[in-house]
Parts: structure tokens; C-alpha cells; sequence
């Protein structure tokens, strides 16, 4: 024990001294210590106005880089649990924030109320670690060192040009989708963007159908849009038609690769909707959101290419090809919807910040989005591959096999597991620190299919070995 | 002429460099060349396919720099109006967009579908000349480079802690407000502001008054957010609780400096609006855009400071003191609507693009952004002087006086003017490229007041000289 820990017995002091942080868990140390850190403050009202130790001297007793404590102490600052003084030194704050219990939480899309880090099998997520961090900073700085003029003058509502033709060609590139740049428009992410459907597009309180099982936060955004939503149960190609009510007015999907069962819609039953959409004069929304990452075979082309853009809204985003803290969507409107999209936004302007758009669009004109695309394809199937190995023997309690695409496996119940159900699983995988999601809990309609989804691609082999080592123990001891 | 124009002797050349451009008129030679090329080009479909003058030989003819033309270049291929191939040269499109005439505009407001650029006198608008890009630029490089892992982990969907805490810092030392930083929202502007309030705050489809005149905008603003606007009249204090509906539950106000009169609230006024809110359980939205623009004299502390967070919701923004491309506000909750906000924005997660927000934080916590916001009001300050010298001995026309905060000066209509009507001048000034709002068409109520804006703090001296110049032959000829 160092001599610092010697001259301060406090129990906050003991309790950050006796910390064992884990090395392989996959979280890393300094959120670990970050949360430690904050649930002895919560936990100990008392210690408010104590001075903490120094990070050389706590890095010291923890085995640990400095870099670690600064950042676990800096974050803890920026939340308001930490003060430091004129004097120096690190101080834990004299009125400790919010004690109270944190806010209910949505069950399978939490956004919890202080950062915190992903736990395997989290799907849908990118590998943030391997998030292009130099270029983007490039990028950021050259496109704000000498801003266009227009990006300080009066933007377009629909987005910064340069960023909607890069979309463009990236559409005809890799998704096999031809459109002009002025049908693009850029969004805040899909929240954003079904909100300006719904004013630009749809009748207020339209029914909007949606896949059941599907994307759980669906209800809630198309709910803030005014939008009304069916949830309607797929088959084995998806959504069928002839189950929408006859008041439909739009239906989402997610044609190339079903969330979250990942079936990939044929070219008959597309064809059968476009067929309903032009009958009833309704609305399709594509929801494409990560068709990039195929690792076998060819993708089938987006569904508006098909339909020419004439009943389709295309819908994309950045969160999962480059990351989430962009928050920056889009969509592609059909020619007819242009004028009243412009007509809705000029009422109101657009929400959308425009930092990241220069730099995202020079990222993708010089080729390098494309190449971090591609990078990132071989680190994934390379993951699913990994973890596919690591889960093997297990046919008993998991229904698994290789997925030409995506970031996460769906697997089946075996029968080993099948008298549990995937949400007690789901809860029990949670108190061994694995975020393992029911597939049922992204069902509404009740006798939904069982299943449990293994996000793979934000991970490393050490994590999903460790994870994997974790789920084989906790299955077999059900 | 030159020997390539020589050459070529179709009617878009010779329209090109036949081209006269207006050195004095505050206007960027670029975007003039931009917009005059525009619209060439939507005047001439035969011209698809030809191909433009080289930069060099325009620039020559034009007599500008040859970075006028390949900006204004630039800028037409990224709206695809025009071309590059690569055997070299610029062209015209094959397919010209949207040749189509431009979506209706909202008539204050309006948002055109490509950028522009403002005119003199528009209000409201900071001057992007003097943005601080190269700071600006160096933050978001070191923001990126070595990104905080939080940043890319699973960000607070309040925002970014540390730009939380530098708004609250910023809110005690220039606003006379006590907050938490847990207090503090980050959101993608007014818009999405009101949005959050009505999910939060509001039962659907409240009751909210907001005062007339107003700003313009946010009768839509508000329907887009589910909210029933009720316009009230103002007087020469302001807003009146007793002029309330008994209905009201909400009330959006701007004490500090009324948009667009200019009237500060007097105390009497606030407390009297802060005894309403108390005694009808409402909620008030404090809208506070720009009061850190204060010229003489101690600004009044902001009115969540008076009532202590309880009943009022402070609204803040960037746009007007940095740049309206962040498109980044924020809101001061009270307390007890803490966790009905982070319980709304659990079901759907945040719009706001996380690229600026560590940028930003790092900008205000570096003492940057007081020295920016100091050096602007110096600015200011002294255009406001300038366009009231330019403006002397039109006594019979305008009604101005010396304002000791704002952007924009509210002119009465003197005797010469009162038969004519403000939005008649308005719509004379725009003829003569003047953006001279009329102070009736911010009111939706009948019997309006009558007055002009006159925006100083985006153009410079000499922008300021021609705009009141052309203003003062207008306005005895009219």
C-alpha cells in the first residue's frame, strides 16, 4: 500500500484501494472504475467534500495507466460528482448530484443516463474502437478551417449539398439505387426522419404498419411523430401484405435483411407490395440500415431501385457503418415528395447540425468511407466466424448457422432451452453481465417467436471469447 | 475579350460573360456569380451538356479572382447543375435538377432550397464573417483525434457532460442563473426544444400562449410539436397574465429582450407572470436568444433566476452567438421535470448530432467563446452606432433610437411613412434587394403595430453604408 492510501483511513479511500478492476471483461478499465467509482459515491453520502487520491497514487495501487484514473476522474468531474480546487487536487463534490434512482428505462433500448459501455452480445453497434478517429478529425478540421462560405450563409434545409451527392453515389455504388441529389435529405436519424415523413407525407394520425417482431423503439418514435402503428406479424419472407388492414396508409420495412430475425425478403413478395402500395396510392419506408455489411453472395438491390422511387422512402443512416455519436440519417424521397418535403421543412428549418456534414461529405468523396466499409465487412465476418467456433457444441440449447450478413446472429431456442423462454434467459445472461436480448421482447403481438440475438461485430475475439466462455457456463447450468 | 470566349459563342457564355457584378452590395461575389449562373441555367435547358468557360478565362473576363469562379463552380456541381469529366472541364448537366419553380416559402422565415446569402437588413443573424473558424477548426481536430471513449460509447442523451457543465458556467457568469448541470439538455434547437417540452412537460396538445408580435416561425414550431398555439397581444411590459385564456398551461416569453420590439420586461411584469404560473400550476418557457448582446447597462438577470428554476424552462441557443450552422440549444429544466425528460427522451433517444459537442465545450471551457462573445458585442455595438449615424435626418420616416442590446433596431413608421403600411415598404425594399421585415408580419392577431427591422450585426460598415443608402433613396421616392 502506498504511503498516500496510509495517511487517509476513510472508508471511500479503502473501498477505491480494495477495487478489483477485470481485465477481460471486454468493458474497459477506466469505465469500469468509472462506475465503481460512481456507485461508491451514490452509496456514501457521507464522503462529500473528501478529497480523492491522486491518479498517480490510485493508478499505483490499482495496477493500472494513469491515463485510466484521469479519465475515470475527468468523467466523474463532468457529471458532477467530482469538483477539483484552485488549490488542486480531486474532491468529491459537496452535493452530490442526483441520488435519486436513475429514470424507468425502455427495456431493450436503454439510453441510461450517464455514459456507460456496451456489453457483448449488444447488437447493432459498430466497433467504436476501430471508429476511423484520425481521418474524421482531418476531415472536421479542413472543412472548418476555411468553411465554404455557404455552410456560414443560408444552408439548405435539405442538407449540405456536397454531403447528398456523396450519398448519392454511395447509394448507386452499394446499393444499386439511382436517384438525383435533390431527393436526398439529410436527417437526424430515423426519429428525425419518420417525424418529417409524417408531416410531409401522411395524414395526421396515419396508420402506419410496421414487422412484428421488429425494432422495439419503432412504437415510441412513430408515437412522438403523430403517426398511428400496427404491428403486424412477418412469415418467412417478411411482411405480407395481404395481412395490412384495409386502413394502411404506409408500412416500414426492413426488406435486405429483416430486423431483428434477419430473413432477407424475396423478390416476389417485394413485388407483391409494391403492387399494394400502387393499388391502395400508399407509402412504403425502407429501412436500410446496414445492407452494407454482406459477406457472402450478392445483396439484393434496395427496394425504391426497384420501385423506381415512386412508392418507396428510402431511409439510411451512419449510426451503423461508421457510429451512432454522428447521428446523422437520411432519406430519398420519390420525385412527387420533394416539393411537399421542402414545404414541410421551410415551415419549421431543419434540426440538423452542420458540423459533421462537410466532413462527412469529403470523408466519402475521397474514397476512404468506402474503404473503412470494407475493412470493417472483413472484421466482422471475421467475428462471426470466431464466434460461431466458440459457440460450437452447443446445438442442444442454441439454433445457430452462418448469416451471409449483418452485425448479429438470431438464434434459435434448442430443445435443451426451450422450456425457459428467451426472456428468463435474457435475464439471467444480464446478471452475469451479458447483454443478451429476447427476440421476443421486439414482439407486441403475443406468440412471438423465441430466440436470443448475439451481436458480434463491436467486439474483439478476447470479449467474445470471454462472453462466449460466460454463455456456455450459463446455459448449462440453467 | 479573350480568345476562349471568342470561341465559343453560345447564348450561356455570352450570358456568362456578359455577367455584371455588383462590388458594393454586401453580397459575396461568389454567391452573386453562383446565383446569377443558377439561374441561367433553370432559364436555358438548351444549355445541357455544353460545356463552361475554364475558371482562369471567366475569372478574367469578370475581373474577379479565379476562387470566385471555381467556388461558385463547386457549388453548382454540388447542387448538379453542373459537371466535371474526366477528360477535363466543367459542364453543364445533362439532366438539369429541378427545374421546377422552388417550393412555397414561409414569408419571415424563409429557409430557400439552396444557399444563399443574406441580405442587409435581415435581424437575427450573427456575422459568419467574424465566426472564428480557426478556433473552432482546432477544436473539433482535438476533440476527434483522440476522441474521449465515451464520446463513441453510449453517449447521455442529455449531451455531452462537459458541454452541460460549460453551459451552466456560462449561464452563472453572464445570465445570473444557478443550475446543476443535470439540469441542462442539449437539443438540436427551438424546434426540437419545444418538441422535448410537449413529450416532458405538457399534456398533448396544451394550451400554450405566446406573445404577438412574436417570432414568426413559431405558430409552426409549435403545431409541429403538438402544441395549441394561442397568440396574445402585448404591451408596452410585455406579455399580461391577465390577457390569459383561463385554459392557458403554458406561456413562451422573451423578458430579457422582446422579439422583435425590443421591450425588456420590467420586474412588476415578471413576478406578476411568475405568480400566474404558480397559481394555475403553468409552465413558463423562457425564450433567451441573444441576451448576452447587451450594450449599456447591467442586463436583468435571466427569469429562471428569479424564480429559482421552479416553474420556468430556460430556452437557449447558439445560433445568434456563434452560428446558426451548430443548429445546438439547449434547455434549463426545473428540477422535478428532470426525470420526465429523461424518461421521454428514454422511449425515442436524442436527435443532436454529437460531432459539435465536445468541440463546443472545449471552446467555452478555454475562456474562447467570453472572449468571442465580448469581441462581437464590440462589433455590434458600433454597427448599431454606424447605421443610426447613416440613418440621420430621416426623423419623418423612422421612428429609431438607440437600443442598448439586441442585433436589430424596431423602427416606428414616422408621418411620411404611416400612409403606406410596413409590409407595403417591405415589399418596395425587397424590389431594391433590402430584407426590410415589417414588425406586422410578425403578429398573427389584426390590428397589428406597424414598424421596420432593421439587422445590423451580420454586415459590415461598408455593407451597412450601401444598404442605408439605397433605404434612404427608397424611402423618399416612395
Amino acid at each position: 500500500m502506498s504511503s498516500f492510501a496510509k495517511m487517509h483511513q476513510s472508508n471511500l479511500n479503502a473501498s477505491l484501494f480494495g477495487l478489483s478492476l477485470d481485465r477481460h471483461s471486454g468493458v474497459p478499465l477506466h469505465a469500469q472504475l468509472t462506475q465503481a467509482l460512481r456507485e461508491m459515491l451514490r452509496a456514501d453520502p457521507a464522503a462529500a467534500g473528501e478529497r480523492l487520491p491522486p491518479s498517480r497514487a490510485l493508478a499505483e495501487e490499482l495496477s493500472v495507466s494513469r491515463m485510466t484514473v484521469t479519465t475515470a476522474y475527468d468523467q466523474l468531474i463532468a457529471e458532477g460528482y467530482l469538483s477539483t480546487r484552485p488549490s488542486g487536487g480531486t474532491y468529491v463534490a459537496e452535493d452530490l448530484p442526483h441520488l435519486a434512482p436513475p429514470a424507468p428505462r425502455d427495456a431493450s433500448h436503454s439510453q441510461p443516463h450517464a455514459a456507460q459501455t456496451w456489453l457483448p452480445f449488444q447488437p447493432g453497434l459498430p466497433d467504436q474502437a476501430l471508429f476511423p478517429h484520425r481521418l474524421w478529425a482531418r476531415h472536421l478540421e479542413r472543412a472548418w478551417r476555411n468553411p465554404d462560405p455557404a455552410l456560414l450563409d443560408r444552408p439548405d434545409p435539405f442538407g449540405w449539398p456536397s454531403l447528398r451527392q456523396a450519398i448519392r453515389d454511395h447509394l448507386a455504388a452499394w446499393r444499386g439505387l439511382d436517384c438525383a441529389t435533390e431527393q436526398v435529405v439529410i436527417t437526424g436519424g430515423a426519429w428525425d426522419g419518420f417525424d418529417l415523413i409524417a408531416r410531409a407525407a401522411l395524414p395526421p394520425g396515419a396508420l402506419m404498419a410496421t414487422e412484428d417482431p421488429g425494432w422495439a423503439t419503432m412504437g415510441h418514435v412513430l408515437a412522438a411523430s403523430g403517426i398511428t402503428e400496427r404491428p403486424v406479424r412477418i412469415d418467412a419472407e417478411g411482411l405480407d401484405p395481404a395481412d395490412l388492414p384495409p386502413e394502411t396508409r404506409a408500412v416500414t420495412i426492413t426488406p435486405s435483411r429483416h430486423f431483428p430475425t434477419g430473413i432477407a425478403m424475396p423478390l416476389t413478395r417485394r413485388l407483391a407490395l409494391l403492387d399494394w402500395a400502387r393499388e391502395r396510392d400508399a407509402l412504403i419506408v425502407e429501412d436500410d440500415y446496414d445492407s452494407e455489411f454482406r459477406y457472402r453472395g450478392q445483396p439484393l438491390p434496395a427496394l425504391a431501385g426497384l420501385d423506381g422511387l415512386q412508392r418507396v422512402i428510402y431511409m439510411g443512416s451512419f449510426s451503423k457503418l461508421l457510429s451512432p455519436a454522428l447521428r446523422i440519417g437520411y432519406l430519398v424521397l420519390p420525385e412527387r415528395l420533394v416539393t411537399p418535403m421542402r414545404t414541410a421543412i421551410a415551415t419549421t428549418g431543419s434540426r440538423v447540425s452542420m458540423v459533421p456534414q462537410p466532413a462527412l461529405a469529403s470523408f466519402m468523396a475521397s474514397g476512404e468511407f468506402a474503404t473503412h466499409l470494407r475493412r470493417m465487412r472483413r472484421h466482422y465476418a471475421k467475428r462471426q466466424r470466431y464466434l460461431l467456433s466458440e459457440l460450437a457444441g452447443l446445438e442442444d440449447y442454441l439454433q445457430l448457422q452462418p448469416d451471409p450478413s449483418g452485425m448479429h446472429l438470431c438464434a434459435g431456442l434448442g430443445p435443451a432451452l426451450a422450456p425457459f423462454g428467451d426472456r428468463a434467459i435474457s435475464e439471467r445472461a444480464k446478471a452475469e453481465g451479458l447483454t443478451l436480448r429476447a427476440l421476443s421482447s421486439h414482439a407486441r403481438l403475443p406468440g412471438a417467436p423465441q430466440g436470443l440475438l448475439l451481436g458480434y461485430a463491436a467486439f474483439d475475439e478476447r470479449a467474445l471469447s470471454t462472453a462466449a466462455n460466460t454463455l456456455r457456463t450459463l446455459l448449462k447450468t440453467l
